[in-house]
């Protein structure tokens, strides 16, 4: 009688260890996608020299992401998700709407300093298809909803001021995104130091 | 007796009308650039869509300004060159440490949604060259060192609270930067309209 090989030794893997082998492939390349978009700027950073770190061919970049364009959208999409995420769970948690705000903005900061979110902050649309372009806006002015709803909530609460909802979250995001474009990792202060200074300069002002 | 021509009639320039027009002609090229760099992004703008905008060849623009990168630098030094005369002359001012602080910041923002500081926004480091990189990072940290005198000596005379000098400069900065980026002319509130309730916020804040 024939007894099957148990599946612990079979030398082929099972579906899902594929499954997550191609991720952890995927997730490998468009790790080395932003650093290196991120290091030298999208229009200088080359596919080639991501498959050089990773000792890959530029084909097989093409296979797990895609071309130039697509890789950079992905590194934009991931940072947008993370971005959103933390406005999704700010808005579940518990507290007044500027505790929630505080959180939010907190991590945003946070975000804009780690890799796909500075990857998102400098990321221009010119350097998008028109079609990329579109979507980079329709997930941007996503999160800027998000933001407006936790004003809007702080302010029916009580709990912030009379202020523009607008302007208010134009400034509050355009603070919190220029760490993006000037923070470099390994400096004197963490990033989350960083931004719990500069979410209490936010919101408390800077008069005497 | 020959009667000399008066100087009103002669058919040749003067010195001074030959450098006035040069001057002219210097400063359309310069806006011409500028626009196309902000519509279109440094690398799709191309020297040939400005020449033709202004009816003229390309050599006749790097008679005027250089190549591209040249050009590019210039526009770039305008806008910073107009960011720090705004601190020189708020650092001038009457009135107490914030008063000061807030003409230069409405000030600076408002500059940052004209043409030129709308370039100095969208011009990252890697679109220069290393020599043109060091120009640029020179120039801008002697505006932010202007920045920081002004929050110091409205700490110092009591007008601003007891702020990290460093983190404040970059919140402050950043959140007027990034109108840089999202502002279009031509939208329901002025320049100078956005630029004011901005810097209220910032000296503010949001809390109740």
């Amino acid at each position: 009688m024939n007894v099957p090989k148990s599946v612990e030794t079979t030398p082929f893997r099972s579906r899902e260890q594929r499954l997550a082998e191609r991720e952890q492939k995927r997730e490998a390349v468009l790790q080395a996608a932003v650093r290196a978009f991120n290091a030298r700027g999208f229009h200088a950073a080359s596919l080639d020299e991501v498959a050089t770190s990773l000792q890959i061919s530029k084909p097989t970049i093409y296979h797990y992401l895609g071309n130039k364009e697509q890789v950079l959208l992905e590194c934009v999409a991931r940072g947008l998700e993370q971005l959103q995420g933390a406005a999704d769970a700010a808005l579940q948690e518990d507290g007044n709407g500027l505790d929630r705000l505080r959180s939010f903005l907190t991590r945003y900061a946070e975000i804009n300093m780690a890799d796909f979110g500075r990857c998102v902050i400098r990321t221009g649309e010119e350097m998008l298809s028109p079609d990329g372009a579109k979507r980079f806006r329709a997930f941007k002015r996503e999160i800027d909803q998000s933001l407006r709803r936790l004003i809007e909530a702080g302010i029916a609460d009580g709990s912030i001021g009379p202020v523009d909802v607008k302007i208010t979250s134009f400034t509050l995001a355009g603070a919190l995104n220029w760490p993006g474009r000037w923070y470099e990792p390994g400096g004197p202060m963490t990033a989350g130091a960083i931004a719990e200074k500069m979410v209490a300069l936010l919101i408390d002002g800077i008069r005497a």
